[in-house]
């Protein structure tokens, strides 16, 4: 068990008033374990109580080597593993984490209708919201090499290329950076494709006079990066000139708001009022942005509806943008990390109207 | 809405008595309306009543276009998606597919306490298990295509390659033969490492005298394949030749026993009884096989517990294994359908112990 994060992990359980958790969700568990298990349908759980004792259920076929400060429970597939994670429950209150499947969440409560499974995410993500000076390193190390590949690949924007094309030439350059992979499907938007903001990148070729939405992240040491930047393939028409501008500007805004104790609700808000001031607030049609860290989307968002403050080590993406139907969308990402007096940019690939 | 598709899955509900299904699964949901949405952490659910009324409940960000034979309910990431769920249930009892997560299952049980959700997955699971003609000749194409990149693959192994460049290899030749990708991570396996059936393929590099499992498959046209062959680099002493015989002899037994009407833990006991008599039935660690299609594990498993029957138009994988811990694993897995008197294997590379 890494014995930091369950410590941190048992003073948020205590703050949500919670004896017991369970965590199903492979990433969770190797935050906690350091192991990461991927259970396929199968069930893998780790069962905390607030006391901190630990207990790791798996199958028998991942071969689990004992685990330092947890009880190793297997089993087999003829098993029932409703009733295995009821028998490590007492009855009240068990937290659950958020992707808790229903076909173990039910059987859970068909095995003892005393127990009453209560949303115990935040425990968790509370946990792995905040990142060590370690972790915000490789966050680091992840958006360099993604600013790397970006550059490179809009290096090579050319008329006639499909969007697939494209998002091949960006996936090669962060090979040869040696990162392990993307974090996310890279999503590359041409002309009014661009106004849908998960447009699936596909097979319409570049045209003169197209906006370009690149929207990508690689996987580095076990770390993602994510960023977007908007280029214009052509001569852009002042609707165009403006709307970039308006997206530049909210982009900065929210990164300018971003200081410990600062609510992300208003992290949002600051960059969405550019937007609405310039009349184009309908066009915003999602959030400011997302939390990250191993997996692209982690807990908490950056919207108008997120609880959270921002606290130092916090790393989420600042992502407005602006989608006219029909014509075409620009949105401008980074990552910051929340530092004492503010935050740093992860990113540091110019802003400025690109045209090629 | 897969008009054929949707008569099929109210029949199940009927046989289970379900008069509301909520399902959430992206590959269920494709199944039933066509249409492929990567909702990430947001909702994406269909509500089936059993009077075939239909409702699709997507985030506005997926831009749906209307979808005949189903109303569509568009949100936003402000909207309470427990509320909006609980909308369109009546309370009482609401099927529930088996991969809904807790973040939506328990904020719909809080938004109406007299909603009681049950696992519903059958009514899915066995409308997906019976394939059409169409889906049984994409996945004899996928297992072709499969066996012909392992037959590559095996005429390159090497002494002292590792995993990984064999796993990478394996690959490439799937890329030659135009499939559009892995339907899982391969599982190479060299020595010992064969004897863990989860092994992860690794840096370990191969030896003279060292069995190699390959647990292979490759996604065509949006089917998978699956198959595993293990062959012995260098010369195999008496146990190995006798464990290979026993697990040619159990995957022979267990395709022998499939055919319409005979019970799946049949065939898992057909091929298990076979591993048994040779005195290795402790060391045959996991169930007979999966079935297999838009996945790569779908329901229902061929294993001792499975409740299912052979019904012609049904495609599992029979796949028993010995490993012996500390010495070497065998595993031999091919893919079948269910015919009108029997099964019809999908792969035909030789089961003959080769040795390299």
């Amino acid at each position: 068990m890494n014995t930091l994060a369950l410590y941190k992990l048992i003073a948020n359980m205590e703050k949500l008033d919670l004896k017991q958790l369970i965590v199903t969700a492979p990433m969770n568990i190797k935050y906690l374990t350091g192991r990461m298990i991927y259970p396929g349908e199968r069930l893998v759980a780790l069962k905390v109580d607030s006391d901190g004792s630990c207990r790791l259920i798996a199958n028998r076929l991942f071969a689990q080597q004992p685990l330092p400060g947890a009880e190793l429970i297997e089993y087999d597939d003829t098993d029932d593993t409703g009733k295995l994670l009821a028998s490590v429950c007492d009855s009240g209150e068990v937290g659950v984490d958020k992707d808790m499947h229903a076909r173990f969440l039910l059987p859970l409560m068909e095995a003892n209708h005393e127990i009453v499974p209560r949303l115990g995410s935040l425990a968790i993500d509370r946990t792995r919201m905040v990142k060590t000076d370690r972790e915000i390193e490789l966050m680091r190390k992840s958006s360099l090499t993604n600013d790397r590949a970006l550059e490179a690949t809009v290096g090579k924007i050319k008329r006639g290329m499909s969007e697939t094309e494209l998002a091949d030439i960006y996936r090669k350059e962060g090979e040869t950076l040696n990162a392990q992979g993307e974090s996310f499907d890279s999503l590359i938007c041409f002309g009014s494709n661009a106004a849908e903001p998960h447009h699936e990148t596909g097979i319409d070729r570049l045209k003169d006079d197209q906006a370009v939405i690149l929207d990508v992240g690689l996987m580095v040491e076990g770390y993602c990066s994510d960023m977007t930047r908007t280029v214009f393939f052509g001569k852009p028409d002042d609707e165009f000139i403006k709307v970039y501008d308006t997206v530049k500007r909210a982009n900065a805004a929210g990164r300018a708001a971003v200081r410990p104790g600062v609510p992300l609700k208003d992290v949002d808000y600051a960059a969405r009022r550019v937007i609405e001031e310039a009349g184009y607030g309908r066009y915003f049609i999602h959030r400011t942005g997302h939390s990250i860290g191993t997996e692209v989307h982690e807990y908490p968002d950056v919207s108008a509806t997120s609880v959270e403050i921002c606290e130092k080590g916090m790393t989420f993406s600042v992502e407005p943008g602006i989608y006219l139907p029909g014509k075409f969308g620009v949105r401008i990402e980074d990552l910051v990390v929340v530092s004492d007096d503010g935050c740093e940019t992860l990113n540091s690939l110019d802003r400025e109207l690109r045209t090629i």
